[in-house]
């Protein structure tokens, strides 16, 4: 199953795509779900997705409507959280002329640093070292504590695209990577979260690229993960208390443009692609401030 | 003017104080106003003052309620984000072993790391390492963006307390002070918001303490900030879009529990007091998880 946002009458309103080819979608406030202005909302239910199976399996000749068109909104665009992991695939942490760490790094993002599938990315005036990563993003779906290697998958809802659109020199003002990582409109969510049902356990063996103006610069495989979905749970749920919505983005892998020789940085008008295999294809154009 | 935010019927409410010594409030629902339930709401309207200042006026006295028995939330439940700063004074960045910084250093915490005055902060079972930080609190009360510095203060609403509990050794696990910085209830935020006309420009020259059961552990002043509030407010909105009911958070004086010969932690009973000058005393007990 495949669940998205997009604006409706000014208002976030969630989607459900009636089939993979992402040609139709069903409206679910047309369909009369309650719960169907808001992910957060909507994923906090213990029955989502018996709900929507139902909704799926009676056709709502109203509510069809075609896919062409519609406005995306960030996946979820007010998760309590987004936790994001630093150097999380070897090649990536040696491209930066890290260590390969014996910890995950972690850092956050704000909810105003994101936007949708399909909406410009921002250059800002500060900075034209705006960056590209590739992640699978994790969402998910139980509030979680304590979780063990054996549990931790359990409180998943499912998993989507992020591009953790970096502004590099940012990043490096202090110790911390917050600044270059929080830019408005430089993380991007989305197009839809596919249930974890449809994917192998912990979004494992799939390969994701990021490609600017179509090449290809970016071409990993979760396979190779330093610190595997179920790993990073078990470690953030140590300190804190995970949440339906909350979002986690996993770490890029090596290809970034700031690494490269000579490096490459997004301008007005490039387009940038993340496609990880059997989610999709996440799709931004980058404009300025 | 002072207002807070306390749990009514198991929802958000806030309060107006009705004089500095706290005996006595006016709870803003049975007083009539509209934004009374959500701070950030409340911080959203451009008339928030002028409408509480007529309340006061009007004394309702249906409304008025002894201080005494309530229950705190923080003071804010809910922002858009929580930005902290970190190594904001000299002597803290010393007794640390860092370099005096020439640009800050700035971290996150998550809505779900924040506690009340008055309520307990955890222990965590995953560490003894619970370690206090005595921190003015800026809440933001306009929507900015490329501030400068003659208008950076513009944008604020009043200041608080803060206590950034931190769990000294996640903090140092991987390069990025997240882990440490996000534990279940260890951000305590409150007790009220001092509007900013009762305060010196930036809150500077504000005497800032931490007390544990008592003794004096911190005892700085908002004069030593390495990077003042309008200088950490302009650096900020280069990069995001501060908006209503923001926290910045503006770093620790010397003192803390770690870097004392011998160490000090927190644990269960132990009583630690936030005091910051003209605008009150931040209080909460230790408990384990």
């Amino acid at each position: 199953m495949r669940i998205f946002t997009f604006e409706k009458a000014g208002k976030p309103c969630i989607g459900l795509l009636r089939t993979p080819d992402a040609q139709e979608y069903i409206d679910l406030e047309i369909a009369g779900y309650e719960h169907c202005h808001d992910m957060v909302a909507l994923l906090g239910q213990a029955d989502w997705k018996d709900s929507l199976d139902a909704i799926l399996g009676q056709k709502p000749a109203n509510a069809i409507k075609p896919m062409a068109g519609i406005k995306f909104m960030p996946l979820v665009p007010n998760p309590g959280k987004i936790i994001c992991v630093g150097l999380n695939y070897a090649d990536h942490a040696k491209e930066g002329g890290h260590e390969i760490p014996e910890h995950p790094s972690f850092f956050l993002r704000v909810n105003s640093s994101q936007l949708a599938h399909q909406q410009p990315m921002i250059v800002p005036k500060a900075s034209a070292k705006l960056d590209y990563e590739a992640e699978l993003a994790v969402v998910i779906g139980q509030k979680a504590r304590h979780l063990t290697l054996d549990n931790a998958l359990d409180c998943v809802a499912g998993y989507s695209c992020y591009n953790d659109g970096s502004v590099r020199d940012y990043q490096r003002k202090g110790t911390q990577w917050t600044l270059g990582k929080n830019f408005d409109d430089t993380g991007s969510f989305g197009p839809w979260l596919v249930t974890k049902d449809e994917l192998p356990p912990g979004g494992d063996g799939l390969r994701i690229q990021a490609r600017l103006n179509g090449q290809v610069l970016q071409d990993g495989n979760t396979s190779n993960f330093l610190f595997d979905v179920k790993t990073v749970l078990k470690i953030v749920s140590e300190c804190m208390t995970l949440e339906p919505g909350d979002v986690i983005i996993t770490g890029t892998p090596a290809g970034v443009g700031y690494a490269r020789k000579p490096p490459i940085f997004m301008k007005a008008g490039d387009i940038c692609e993340i496609e990880i295999e059997k989610i999709g294809v996440l799709t931004n154009t980058m404009a300025n401030e």
